[in-house]
Protein backbone atom coordinates (compact mmCIF):
# COMPACT_ATOMS: atom_id res chain seq x y z
CA UNK A 1 0.00 0.00 0.00
CA UNK A 2 1.12 3.55 -0.76
CA UNK A 3 1.43 5.87 2.23
CA UNK A 4 1.21 9.19 0.47
CA UNK A 5 0.15 9.44 -3.18
CA UNK A 6 0.91 12.74 -4.91
CA UNK A 7 -0.94 13.44 -8.16
CA UNK A 8 0.39 16.32 -10.25
CA UNK A 9 -2.45 17.59 -12.45
CA UNK A 10 -5.95 16.68 -11.32
CA UNK A 11 -7.72 16.44 -14.70
CA UNK A 12 -9.50 13.45 -16.27
CA UNK A 13 -6.71 10.94 -15.60
CA UNK A 14 -5.37 12.41 -12.36
CA UNK A 15 -8.80 12.63 -10.78
CA UNK A 16 -9.65 9.09 -11.94
CA UNK A 17 -6.49 7.84 -10.21
CA UNK A 18 -7.47 9.74 -7.04
CA UNK A 19 -10.97 8.25 -7.14
CA UNK A 20 -9.89 4.64 -7.63
CA UNK A 21 -7.07 5.01 -5.07
CA UNK A 22 -9.62 6.21 -2.52
CA UNK A 23 -12.27 3.64 -3.42
CA UNK A 24 -9.87 0.67 -3.42
CA UNK A 25 -7.79 2.02 -0.50
CA UNK A 26 -4.61 1.98 -2.56
CA UNK A 27 -3.08 4.91 -0.64
CA UNK A 28 -3.33 6.07 2.97
CA UNK A 29 -3.40 9.71 1.93
CA UNK A 30 -3.88 11.36 -1.45
CA UNK A 31 -2.69 14.85 -2.28
CA UNK A 32 -2.68 16.74 -5.54
CA UNK A 33 -1.11 19.73 -7.17
CA UNK A 34 -2.61 21.65 -10.05
CA UNK A 35 -1.58 25.01 -11.42
CA UNK A 36 -5.28 25.89 -11.53
CA UNK A 37 -6.58 26.99 -8.12
CA UNK A 38 -10.10 26.20 -9.41
CA UNK A 39 -9.09 22.57 -10.06
CA UNK A 40 -7.57 22.32 -6.56
CA UNK A 41 -10.75 23.68 -5.00
CA UNK A 42 -12.92 21.36 -7.09
CA UNK A 43 -10.82 18.28 -6.19
CA UNK A 44 -11.12 19.12 -2.48
CA UNK A 45 -14.86 19.71 -2.81
CA UNK A 46 -15.26 16.36 -4.59
CA UNK A 47 -13.53 14.76 -1.60
CA UNK A 48 -11.12 12.84 -3.82
CA UNK A 49 -7.93 14.34 -2.29
CA UNK A 50 -6.90 15.14 1.27
CA UNK A 51 -4.91 18.21 0.31
CA UNK A 52 -4.34 20.27 -2.82
CA UNK A 53 -1.80 22.92 -3.73
CA UNK A 54 -0.87 24.98 -6.76
CA UNK A 55 2.79 24.21 -5.94
CA UNK A 56 3.85 20.69 -7.01
CA UNK A 57 6.73 20.74 -4.47
CA UNK A 58 4.12 20.94 -1.66
CA UNK A 59 2.34 17.87 -2.98
CA UNK A 60 5.36 15.62 -3.40
CA UNK A 61 6.89 16.31 0.04
CA UNK A 62 6.82 13.00 1.91
CA UNK A 63 5.12 11.14 -0.98
CA UNK A 64 6.22 7.59 -1.75
CA UNK A 65 4.42 7.63 -5.12
CA UNK A 66 4.25 10.66 -7.41
CA UNK A 67 2.24 10.42 -10.62
CA UNK A 68 2.52 13.25 -13.12
CA UNK A 69 -0.77 13.67 -15.04
CA UNK A 70 -0.17 16.86 -17.02
CA UNK A 71 0.53 17.51 -20.73
CA UNK A 72 4.02 16.33 -21.60
CA UNK A 73 5.19 19.84 -22.45
CA UNK A 74 5.10 20.65 -18.72
CA UNK A 75 7.23 17.70 -17.57
CA UNK A 76 10.61 19.46 -17.54
CA UNK A 77 9.43 22.37 -15.43
CA UNK A 78 7.55 20.07 -13.05
CA UNK A 79 10.56 17.76 -12.58
CA UNK A 80 12.73 20.79 -11.82
CA UNK A 81 10.19 22.13 -9.33
CA UNK A 82 9.64 18.88 -7.43
CA UNK A 83 13.23 17.57 -7.43
CA UNK A 84 14.36 19.22 -4.16
CA UNK A 85 11.22 18.08 -2.31
CA UNK A 86 11.24 14.41 -3.37
CA UNK A 87 11.72 11.88 -0.58
CA UNK A 88 14.48 9.26 -0.93
CA UNK A 89 13.05 6.05 -2.42
CA UNK A 90 10.00 7.79 -3.89
CA UNK A 91 8.63 6.40 -7.15
CA UNK A 92 8.10 9.08 -9.82
CA UNK A 93 5.78 8.00 -12.61
CA UNK A 94 3.49 9.60 -15.17
CA UNK A 95 0.55 8.77 -17.45
CA UNK A 96 1.65 10.41 -20.70
CA UNK A 97 0.96 8.94 -24.12
CA UNK A 98 4.59 9.38 -25.22
CA UNK A 99 7.35 7.70 -23.28
CA UNK A 100 10.76 8.43 -24.85
CA UNK A 101 10.16 12.16 -24.57
CA UNK A 102 8.87 11.71 -21.01
CA UNK A 103 12.15 10.14 -19.96
CA UNK A 104 14.16 12.83 -21.75
CA UNK A 105 12.17 15.56 -20.00
CA UNK A 106 12.13 14.07 -16.50
CA UNK A 107 15.36 12.15 -15.97
CA UNK A 108 17.90 14.99 -16.09
CA UNK A 109 16.15 16.85 -13.28
CA UNK A 110 15.40 14.04 -10.84
CA UNK A 111 17.72 13.19 -7.94
CA UNK A 112 19.47 9.80 -7.94
CA UNK A 113 17.60 8.75 -4.78
CA UNK A 114 14.18 8.39 -6.52
CA UNK A 115 12.88 5.72 -8.91
CA UNK A 116 11.70 7.01 -12.30
CA UNK A 117 9.27 4.51 -13.87
CA UNK A 118 7.27 6.03 -16.75
CA UNK A 119 3.77 4.67 -17.24
CA UNK A 120 0.78 4.95 -19.56
CA UNK A 121 -2.71 3.76 -18.70
CA UNK A 122 -4.33 3.24 -22.13
CA UNK A 123 -7.72 4.61 -21.19
CA UNK A 124 -9.53 7.90 -21.41
CA UNK A 125 -12.52 9.83 -22.63
CA UNK A 126 -12.88 13.08 -24.53
CA UNK A 127 -13.79 14.96 -21.34
CA UNK A 128 -11.40 17.08 -19.28
CA UNK A 129 -11.06 18.38 -15.73
CA UNK A 130 -11.42 17.03 -12.16
CA UNK A 131 -15.16 16.45 -12.62
CA UNK A 132 -14.63 14.23 -15.68
CA UNK A 133 -12.81 11.41 -13.89
CA UNK A 134 -14.33 8.18 -12.62
CA UNK A 135 -13.03 5.29 -10.54
CA UNK A 136 -13.63 2.58 -13.16
CA UNK A 137 -11.72 4.30 -15.99
CA UNK A 138 -8.83 1.82 -15.79
CA UNK A 139 -10.86 -1.30 -15.16
CA UNK A 140 -9.87 -4.02 -17.65
CA UNK A 141 -7.72 -1.56 -19.62
CA UNK A 142 -3.99 -1.94 -20.15
CA UNK A 143 -1.40 0.05 -18.24
CA UNK A 144 1.97 0.03 -19.96
CA UNK A 145 5.09 0.66 -17.89
CA UNK A 146 8.37 1.47 -19.63
CA UNK A 147 11.04 0.90 -16.96
CA UNK A 148 14.61 1.96 -17.67
CA UNK A 149 17.33 -0.72 -17.86
CA UNK A 150 18.46 -0.02 -14.28
CA UNK A 151 15.02 0.25 -12.71
CA UNK A 152 14.79 -1.03 -9.13
CA UNK A 153 12.79 -4.29 -9.22
CA UNK A 154 11.03 -3.66 -5.91
CA UNK A 155 9.88 -0.20 -6.97
CA UNK A 156 8.57 -1.65 -10.24
CA UNK A 157 6.62 -4.32 -8.33
CA UNK A 158 5.06 -1.66 -6.09
CA UNK A 159 3.97 0.45 -9.04
CA UNK A 160 2.55 -2.62 -10.83
CA UNK A 161 0.61 -3.53 -7.68
CA UNK A 162 -0.82 -0.01 -7.56
CA UNK A 163 -2.14 -0.22 -11.13
CA UNK A 164 -3.40 -3.76 -10.65
CA UNK A 165 -5.30 -2.43 -7.64
CA UNK A 166 -6.83 0.17 -9.96
CA UNK A 167 -8.12 -2.67 -12.17
CA UNK A 168 -5.54 -2.45 -14.96
CA UNK A 169 -3.85 -5.22 -16.89
CA UNK A 170 -0.10 -4.64 -16.76
CA UNK A 171 2.44 -4.72 -19.59
CA UNK A 172 6.05 -3.61 -19.73
CA UNK A 173 8.03 -2.68 -22.83
CA UNK A 174 10.71 -0.24 -23.92
CA UNK A 175 9.76 3.39 -24.30
CA UNK A 176 10.72 3.25 -27.98
CA UNK A 177 8.43 0.31 -28.68
CA UNK A 178 5.61 1.94 -26.73
CA UNK A 179 5.86 5.08 -28.83
CA UNK A 180 5.68 3.09 -32.05
CA UNK A 181 2.63 1.06 -30.96
CA UNK A 182 0.78 4.08 -29.62
CA UNK A 183 1.49 6.06 -32.78
CA UNK A 184 -0.85 3.72 -34.62
CA UNK A 185 -3.36 2.81 -31.87
CA UNK A 186 -3.87 6.28 -30.53
CA UNK A 187 -1.92 9.16 -32.04
CA UNK A 188 -2.77 8.56 -35.70
CA UNK A 189 -6.52 8.04 -35.01
CA UNK A 190 -6.60 11.27 -33.03
CA UNK A 191 -4.69 13.17 -35.70
CA UNK A 192 -7.02 11.95 -38.44
CA UNK A 193 -10.14 12.61 -36.39
CA UNK A 194 -8.96 16.14 -35.61
CA UNK A 195 -8.14 16.71 -39.28
CA UNK A 196 -11.40 15.39 -40.70
CA UNK A 197 -13.43 17.40 -38.21
CA UNK A 198 -11.26 20.38 -39.09
CA UNK A 199 -11.99 19.84 -42.77
CA UNK A 200 -15.70 20.05 -41.89
CA UNK A 201 -15.08 23.16 -39.78
CA UNK A 202 -13.71 24.86 -42.90
CA UNK A 203 -16.81 24.21 -45.00
CA UNK A 204 -19.21 27.01 -45.86
CA UNK A 205 -21.52 27.82 -42.89
CA UNK A 206 -24.65 26.28 -44.37
CA UNK A 207 -22.93 22.99 -45.23
CA UNK A 208 -21.22 22.92 -41.83
CA UNK A 209 -24.59 23.19 -40.06
CA UNK A 210 -25.82 20.23 -42.11
CA UNK A 211 -22.71 18.22 -41.31
CA UNK A 212 -23.54 18.59 -37.62
CA UNK A 213 -27.22 17.84 -38.21
CA UNK A 214 -26.52 14.61 -40.09
CA UNK A 215 -23.48 13.57 -38.07
CA UNK A 216 -25.05 10.27 -36.98
CA UNK A 217 -23.81 8.77 -40.26
CA UNK A 218 -20.31 8.30 -38.84
CA UNK A 219 -18.92 11.81 -38.41
CA UNK A 220 -20.13 12.12 -34.81
CA UNK A 221 -17.70 9.37 -33.71
CA UNK A 222 -14.84 11.43 -35.10
CA UNK A 223 -16.08 14.56 -33.31
CA UNK A 224 -15.97 12.67 -30.02
CA UNK A 225 -12.28 11.86 -30.50
CA UNK A 226 -11.64 15.37 -31.81
CA UNK A 227 -13.17 16.80 -28.64
CA UNK A 228 -10.16 15.67 -26.59
CA UNK A 229 -7.88 18.09 -24.73
CA UNK A 230 -6.07 20.36 -27.26
CA UNK A 231 -2.92 21.06 -25.23
CA UNK A 232 -2.40 17.47 -24.21
CA UNK A 233 -2.67 16.33 -27.81
CA UNK A 234 -0.53 19.15 -29.18
CA UNK A 235 2.21 17.92 -26.86
CA UNK A 236 1.74 14.30 -27.92
CA UNK A 237 2.34 15.14 -31.57
CA UNK A 238 5.27 17.43 -30.84
CA UNK A 239 6.86 14.68 -28.74
CA UNK A 240 6.26 11.57 -30.84
CA UNK A 241 7.04 13.18 -34.15
CA UNK A 242 9.02 10.46 -35.88
CA UNK A 243 6.68 7.55 -35.12
CA UNK A 244 3.58 9.61 -35.99
CA UNK A 245 5.07 10.82 -39.27
CA UNK A 246 6.08 7.28 -40.20
CA UNK A 247 2.58 5.93 -39.59
CA UNK A 248 1.06 8.92 -41.37
CA UNK A 249 3.28 8.11 -44.35
CA UNK A 250 1.93 4.56 -44.47
CA UNK A 251 -1.64 5.84 -44.15
CA UNK A 252 -1.00 8.29 -47.00
CA UNK A 253 -0.05 5.43 -49.30
CA UNK A 254 -3.10 3.43 -48.27
CA UNK A 255 -5.43 6.40 -48.81
CA UNK A 256 -3.95 6.82 -52.28
CA UNK A 257 -4.79 3.18 -53.07
CA UNK A 258 -8.39 3.71 -51.93
CA UNK A 259 -8.64 6.94 -53.88
CA UNK A 260 -7.50 5.18 -57.02
CA UNK A 261 -9.88 2.25 -56.46
CA UNK A 262 -12.80 4.65 -56.17
CA UNK A 263 -11.69 6.68 -59.17
CA UNK A 264 -11.36 3.68 -61.50
CA UNK A 265 -14.38 1.87 -60.02
CA UNK A 266 -12.40 -1.07 -58.65
CA UNK A 267 -15.03 -2.53 -56.33
CA UNK A 268 -13.08 -5.69 -55.57
CA UNK A 269 -10.20 -3.80 -53.94
CA UNK A 270 -12.67 -1.86 -51.80
CA UNK A 271 -14.64 -4.94 -50.77
CA UNK A 272 -11.45 -6.89 -49.97
CA UNK A 273 -10.19 -4.16 -47.65
CA UNK A 274 -13.59 -3.71 -45.98
CA UNK A 275 -13.71 -7.44 -45.34
CA UNK A 276 -10.19 -7.60 -43.87
CA UNK A 277 -10.92 -4.74 -41.47
CA UNK A 278 -13.90 -6.63 -40.07
CA UNK A 279 -11.46 -9.27 -38.80
CA UNK A 280 -9.55 -6.60 -36.88
CA UNK A 281 -12.83 -5.46 -35.32
CA UNK A 282 -13.51 -9.03 -34.20
CA UNK A 283 -10.03 -9.08 -32.65
CA UNK A 284 -10.75 -5.93 -30.66
CA UNK A 285 -14.02 -7.40 -29.38
CA UNK A 286 -12.32 -10.72 -28.52
CA UNK A 287 -9.67 -8.79 -26.58
CA UNK A 288 -12.49 -7.09 -24.62
CA UNK A 289 -11.17 -3.62 -25.49
CA UNK A 290 -14.52 -2.34 -26.79
CA UNK B 1 -51.54 4.18 -42.20
CA UNK B 2 -49.90 1.83 -44.69
CA UNK B 3 -51.93 -1.24 -45.67
CA UNK B 4 -49.12 -3.44 -46.90
CA UNK B 5 -45.47 -2.57 -46.33
CA UNK B 6 -42.95 -4.46 -48.44
CA UNK B 7 -39.32 -4.38 -47.29
CA UNK B 8 -36.74 -5.58 -49.80
CA UNK B 9 -33.67 -6.73 -47.88
CA UNK B 10 -34.24 -7.58 -44.22
CA UNK B 11 -30.82 -6.63 -42.77
CA UNK B 12 -29.99 -4.08 -40.09
CA UNK B 13 -32.06 -1.26 -41.59
CA UNK B 14 -34.84 -3.33 -43.15
CA UNK B 15 -35.46 -5.31 -39.97
CA UNK B 16 -35.39 -2.13 -37.89
CA UNK B 17 -38.10 -0.67 -40.14
CA UNK B 18 -40.13 -3.86 -39.75
CA UNK B 19 -39.75 -3.73 -35.97
CA UNK B 20 -40.77 -0.10 -35.59
CA UNK B 21 -43.63 -0.48 -38.10
CA UNK B 22 -44.99 -3.36 -36.04
CA UNK B 23 -44.43 -1.71 -32.68
CA UNK B 24 -45.97 1.64 -33.69
CA UNK B 25 -48.63 0.03 -35.89
CA UNK B 26 -47.48 1.96 -38.96
CA UNK B 27 -48.61 -0.80 -41.36
CA UNK B 28 -51.47 -3.31 -41.33
CA UNK B 29 -49.28 -6.02 -42.79
CA UNK B 30 -45.52 -6.26 -43.26
CA UNK B 31 -43.84 -8.51 -45.79
CA UNK B 32 -40.23 -8.82 -46.81
CA UNK B 33 -38.08 -10.20 -49.56
CA UNK B 34 -34.46 -11.19 -49.16
CA UNK B 35 -32.31 -13.18 -51.55
CA UNK B 36 -31.08 -15.14 -48.53
CA UNK B 37 -33.54 -17.86 -47.48
CA UNK B 38 -31.85 -17.86 -44.06
CA UNK B 39 -32.69 -14.18 -43.62
CA UNK B 40 -36.32 -14.84 -44.63
CA UNK B 41 -36.58 -17.68 -42.13
CA UNK B 42 -34.96 -15.61 -39.39
CA UNK B 43 -37.29 -12.63 -40.02
CA UNK B 44 -40.34 -14.89 -39.79
CA UNK B 45 -38.99 -16.53 -36.62
CA UNK B 46 -38.41 -13.10 -35.08
CA UNK B 47 -42.07 -12.35 -35.79
CA UNK B 48 -41.22 -9.02 -37.41
CA UNK B 49 -42.83 -9.83 -40.80
CA UNK B 50 -46.07 -11.56 -41.79
CA UNK B 51 -44.58 -13.14 -44.90
CA UNK B 52 -41.16 -13.48 -46.47
CA UNK B 53 -39.99 -14.51 -49.93
CA UNK B 54 -36.74 -14.76 -51.84
CA UNK B 55 -38.58 -13.19 -54.79
CA UNK B 56 -39.01 -9.41 -54.47
CA UNK B 57 -41.95 -9.48 -56.92
CA UNK B 58 -43.89 -11.64 -54.41
CA UNK B 59 -43.32 -9.11 -51.65
CA UNK B 60 -44.36 -5.99 -53.55
CA UNK B 61 -47.63 -7.45 -54.95
CA UNK B 62 -50.42 -5.38 -53.42
CA UNK B 63 -48.04 -3.23 -51.36
CA UNK B 64 -48.77 0.49 -51.02
CA UNK B 65 -45.27 1.18 -49.66
CA UNK B 66 -42.13 -0.56 -50.88
CA UNK B 67 -38.81 0.24 -49.20
CA UNK B 68 -35.62 -1.10 -50.76
CA UNK B 69 -33.00 -1.80 -48.06
CA UNK B 70 -30.25 -3.54 -50.05
CA UNK B 71 -26.80 -2.38 -51.24
CA UNK B 72 -27.18 0.15 -54.03
CA UNK B 73 -25.50 -2.13 -56.56
CA UNK B 74 -28.61 -4.33 -56.50
CA UNK B 75 -31.12 -1.54 -57.19
CA UNK B 76 -31.32 -1.91 -60.96
CA UNK B 77 -32.01 -5.65 -60.88
CA UNK B 78 -34.54 -5.25 -58.06
CA UNK B 79 -36.40 -2.45 -59.87
CA UNK B 80 -36.57 -4.59 -63.00
CA UNK B 81 -37.83 -7.58 -61.02
CA UNK B 82 -40.55 -5.75 -59.08
CA UNK B 83 -41.76 -3.42 -61.83
CA UNK B 84 -44.46 -5.76 -63.27
CA UNK B 85 -45.83 -6.57 -59.80
CA UNK B 86 -46.10 -3.02 -58.45
CA UNK B 87 -49.61 -1.78 -57.66
CA UNK B 88 -50.78 1.53 -59.17
CA UNK B 89 -50.18 4.36 -56.70
CA UNK B 90 -47.60 2.44 -54.72
CA UNK B 91 -44.77 4.45 -53.17
CA UNK B 92 -41.32 3.04 -53.95
CA UNK B 93 -38.59 4.29 -51.63
CA UNK B 94 -35.20 3.17 -50.35
CA UNK B 95 -32.74 3.78 -47.53
CA UNK B 96 -29.46 4.03 -49.43
CA UNK B 97 -26.68 6.41 -48.49
CA UNK B 98 -26.33 7.68 -52.08
CA UNK B 99 -29.30 9.30 -53.78
CA UNK B 100 -28.38 10.45 -57.30
CA UNK B 101 -27.23 6.94 -58.20
CA UNK B 102 -30.35 5.48 -56.58
CA UNK B 103 -32.56 7.52 -58.86
CA UNK B 104 -30.49 6.61 -61.92
CA UNK B 105 -30.72 2.91 -61.05
CA UNK B 106 -34.42 2.77 -60.15
CA UNK B 107 -36.27 5.30 -62.29
CA UNK B 108 -35.76 3.78 -65.76
CA UNK B 109 -37.33 0.48 -64.68
CA UNK B 110 -40.32 1.68 -62.68
CA UNK B 111 -43.78 2.04 -64.24
CA UNK B 112 -45.30 5.52 -64.49
CA UNK B 113 -48.14 4.53 -62.13
CA UNK B 114 -45.91 4.38 -58.99
CA UNK B 115 -44.33 7.16 -56.93
CA UNK B 116 -40.55 7.00 -56.61
CA UNK B 117 -39.40 8.94 -53.52
CA UNK B 118 -35.81 8.12 -52.52
CA UNK B 119 -35.04 8.29 -48.82
CA UNK B 120 -32.17 7.95 -46.40
CA UNK B 121 -32.56 7.46 -42.64
CA UNK B 122 -29.23 8.71 -41.23
CA UNK B 123 -28.86 6.01 -38.61
CA UNK B 124 -27.15 2.69 -38.28
CA UNK B 125 -24.71 0.52 -36.41
CA UNK B 126 -21.78 -1.63 -37.52
CA UNK B 127 -23.87 -4.80 -37.17
CA UNK B 128 -25.59 -6.62 -40.04
CA UNK B 129 -28.47 -9.02 -40.58
CA UNK B 130 -32.10 -9.41 -39.43
CA UNK B 131 -31.05 -9.98 -35.81
CA UNK B 132 -29.10 -6.71 -35.67
CA UNK B 133 -32.10 -4.38 -36.08
CA UNK B 134 -34.01 -2.64 -33.30
CA UNK B 135 -37.18 -0.56 -33.19
CA UNK B 136 -35.58 2.60 -31.77
CA UNK B 137 -32.84 2.89 -34.41
CA UNK B 138 -34.50 5.89 -36.07
CA UNK B 139 -35.66 7.62 -32.91
CA UNK B 140 -34.51 11.26 -32.93
CA UNK B 141 -32.37 10.68 -36.03
CA UNK B 142 -32.84 12.45 -39.34
CA UNK B 143 -34.50 10.89 -42.34
CA UNK B 144 -33.69 12.72 -45.55
CA UNK B 145 -36.08 12.42 -48.50
CA UNK B 146 -34.95 13.51 -51.95
CA UNK B 147 -38.18 13.85 -53.95
CA UNK B 148 -37.97 14.43 -57.69
CA UNK B 149 -39.29 17.70 -59.14
CA UNK B 150 -42.60 16.09 -60.18
CA UNK B 151 -43.18 14.05 -57.00
CA UNK B 152 -46.82 13.65 -56.00
CA UNK B 153 -47.39 15.79 -52.90
CA UNK B 154 -49.83 13.37 -51.29
CA UNK B 155 -47.44 10.44 -51.67
CA UNK B 156 -44.63 12.52 -50.16
CA UNK B 157 -46.84 13.40 -47.18
CA UNK B 158 -47.65 9.72 -46.63
CA UNK B 159 -44.00 8.71 -46.69
CA UNK B 160 -43.08 11.55 -44.32
CA UNK B 161 -45.83 10.44 -41.94
CA UNK B 162 -44.44 6.91 -42.01
CA UNK B 163 -40.95 8.04 -41.01
CA UNK B 164 -42.30 10.45 -38.41
CA UNK B 165 -44.17 7.51 -36.97
CA UNK B 166 -40.83 5.68 -36.77
CA UNK B 167 -39.49 8.54 -34.63
CA UNK B 168 -37.43 10.32 -37.32
CA UNK B 169 -36.97 14.03 -37.90
CA UNK B 170 -37.73 14.74 -41.55
CA UNK B 171 -35.74 16.78 -44.05
CA UNK B 172 -36.05 17.12 -47.82
CA UNK B 173 -33.34 18.21 -50.24
CA UNK B 174 -32.14 17.47 -53.76
CA UNK B 175 -30.35 14.19 -54.34
CA UNK B 176 -27.26 16.10 -55.45
CA UNK B 177 -27.08 18.11 -52.23
CA UNK B 178 -27.69 14.99 -50.16
CA UNK B 179 -24.77 13.22 -51.78
CA UNK B 180 -22.44 16.13 -51.10
CA UNK B 181 -23.43 16.41 -47.42
CA UNK B 182 -23.23 12.68 -46.81
CA UNK B 183 -19.84 12.47 -48.51
CA UNK B 184 -18.42 14.40 -45.59
CA UNK B 185 -20.67 13.27 -42.71
CA UNK B 186 -20.61 9.58 -43.50
CA UNK B 187 -18.71 8.39 -46.55
CA UNK B 188 -15.37 10.08 -45.83
CA UNK B 189 -15.33 8.98 -42.14
CA UNK B 190 -16.03 5.41 -43.20
CA UNK B 191 -13.38 5.47 -45.91
CA UNK B 192 -10.76 6.83 -43.51
CA UNK B 193 -11.71 4.39 -40.75
CA UNK B 194 -11.51 1.49 -43.17
CA UNK B 195 -8.14 2.71 -44.44
CA UNK B 196 -6.55 3.32 -41.04
CA UNK B 197 -7.71 -0.07 -39.79
CA UNK B 198 -6.37 -1.55 -43.03
CA UNK B 199 -3.02 0.13 -42.43
CA UNK B 200 -2.92 -1.64 -39.06
CA UNK B 201 -3.94 -4.92 -40.68
CA UNK B 202 -0.83 -4.67 -42.87
CA UNK B 203 1.57 -4.34 -39.92
CA UNK B 204 3.84 -7.19 -38.89
CA UNK B 205 1.92 -9.82 -36.89
CA UNK B 206 3.45 -8.98 -33.51
CA UNK B 207 2.74 -5.26 -33.85
CA UNK B 208 -0.77 -5.97 -35.13
CA UNK B 209 -1.54 -8.04 -32.01
CA UNK B 210 -0.40 -5.12 -29.87
CA UNK B 211 -2.50 -2.67 -31.86
CA UNK B 212 -5.56 -4.72 -30.97
CA UNK B 213 -4.45 -5.09 -27.34
CA UNK B 214 -3.97 -1.35 -26.85
CA UNK B 215 -6.86 -0.25 -29.06
CA UNK B 216 -8.61 1.62 -26.24
CA UNK B 217 -6.39 4.61 -27.04
CA UNK B 218 -8.64 5.64 -29.94
CA UNK B 219 -8.16 2.94 -32.57
CA UNK B 220 -11.08 0.84 -31.31
CA UNK B 221 -13.56 3.56 -32.34
CA UNK B 222 -12.24 3.31 -35.89
CA UNK B 223 -12.55 -0.48 -35.85
CA UNK B 224 -16.22 -0.12 -34.95
CA UNK B 225 -16.88 1.99 -38.03
CA UNK B 226 -14.64 -0.27 -40.13
CA UNK B 227 -16.72 -3.27 -39.04
CA UNK B 228 -19.66 -2.11 -41.19
CA UNK B 229 -21.05 -4.14 -44.07
CA UNK B 230 -18.38 -4.47 -46.83
CA UNK B 231 -20.70 -4.80 -49.84
CA UNK B 232 -22.96 -1.95 -48.79
CA UNK B 233 -19.98 0.35 -48.38
CA UNK B 234 -18.27 -0.80 -51.56
CA UNK B 235 -21.42 0.25 -53.41
CA UNK B 236 -21.57 3.60 -51.62
CA UNK B 237 -18.07 4.53 -52.79
CA UNK B 238 -18.63 3.28 -56.32
CA UNK B 239 -21.83 5.32 -56.51
CA UNK B 240 -20.84 8.62 -54.91
CA UNK B 241 -17.44 8.83 -56.51
CA UNK B 242 -17.21 12.51 -57.38
CA UNK B 243 -18.37 13.88 -54.03
CA UNK B 244 -16.19 11.44 -52.07
CA UNK B 245 -13.10 12.19 -54.17
CA UNK B 246 -13.68 15.94 -53.77
CA UNK B 247 -13.90 15.67 -49.98
CA UNK B 248 -10.92 13.32 -49.93
CA UNK B 249 -8.97 15.95 -51.87
CA UNK B 250 -9.76 18.56 -49.23
CA UNK B 251 -8.82 16.15 -46.46
CA UNK B 252 -5.52 15.40 -48.21
CA UNK B 253 -4.60 19.08 -48.13
CA UNK B 254 -5.53 19.33 -44.46
CA UNK B 255 -3.51 16.23 -43.55
CA UNK B 256 -0.53 17.76 -45.36
CA UNK B 257 -0.83 20.88 -43.20
CA UNK B 258 -0.90 18.77 -40.02
CA UNK B 259 2.03 16.70 -41.24
CA UNK B 260 4.06 19.84 -41.83
CA UNK B 261 3.09 21.30 -38.44
CA UNK B 262 4.28 18.14 -36.71
CA UNK B 263 7.45 17.99 -38.76
CA UNK B 264 8.51 21.59 -38.06
CA UNK B 265 7.23 21.51 -34.46
CA UNK B 266 4.54 24.16 -35.00
CA UNK B 267 2.52 23.60 -31.81
CA UNK B 268 0.33 26.66 -32.29
CA UNK B 269 -1.17 25.37 -35.55
CA UNK B 270 -1.93 22.03 -33.90
CA UNK B 271 -3.47 23.59 -30.79
CA UNK B 272 -5.57 26.01 -32.87
CA UNK B 273 -7.06 23.18 -34.93
CA UNK B 274 -7.67 20.98 -31.88
CA UNK B 275 -9.49 23.88 -30.22
CA UNK B 276 -11.67 24.61 -33.26
CA UNK B 277 -12.73 20.98 -33.56
CA UNK B 278 -13.98 21.03 -29.95
CA UNK B 279 -16.56 23.59 -31.03
CA UNK B 280 -17.87 21.21 -33.69
CA UNK B 281 -18.19 18.51 -31.03
CA UNK B 282 -20.25 20.89 -28.90
CA UNK B 283 -22.46 21.50 -31.94
CA UNK B 284 -23.06 17.77 -32.39
CA UNK B 285 -23.99 17.40 -28.72
CA UNK B 286 -26.28 20.47 -28.88
CA UNK B 287 -28.01 18.94 -31.93
CA UNK B 288 -28.60 15.79 -29.86
CA UNK B 289 -26.93 13.60 -32.51
CA UNK B 290 -24.55 11.88 -30.07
Amino acid sequence: MIQRLAIIGIGLIGSSIARVAREKQLAASIVCADRSQAHCTEALALGIVDAASTDPADAVAGADLVIICTPIGTYGAIAKAIAPALAPGAIVSDVGSVKQAAILALQPHLPAHVHLIPGHPVAGTEHSGPGAGFATLFDGRWCILTPLPDTNAEALTRLEAFWQGAGSNLATMTAEHHDRVLAITSHLPHLIAYTIVGTAADLEDQLQAEVIQYSAGGFRDFTRIAGSDPVMWRDVFLNNRDAVLEMLGRLHEDIALMQRAIRIGDGQTLQDLFTRTRAIRRGVLAAKQA
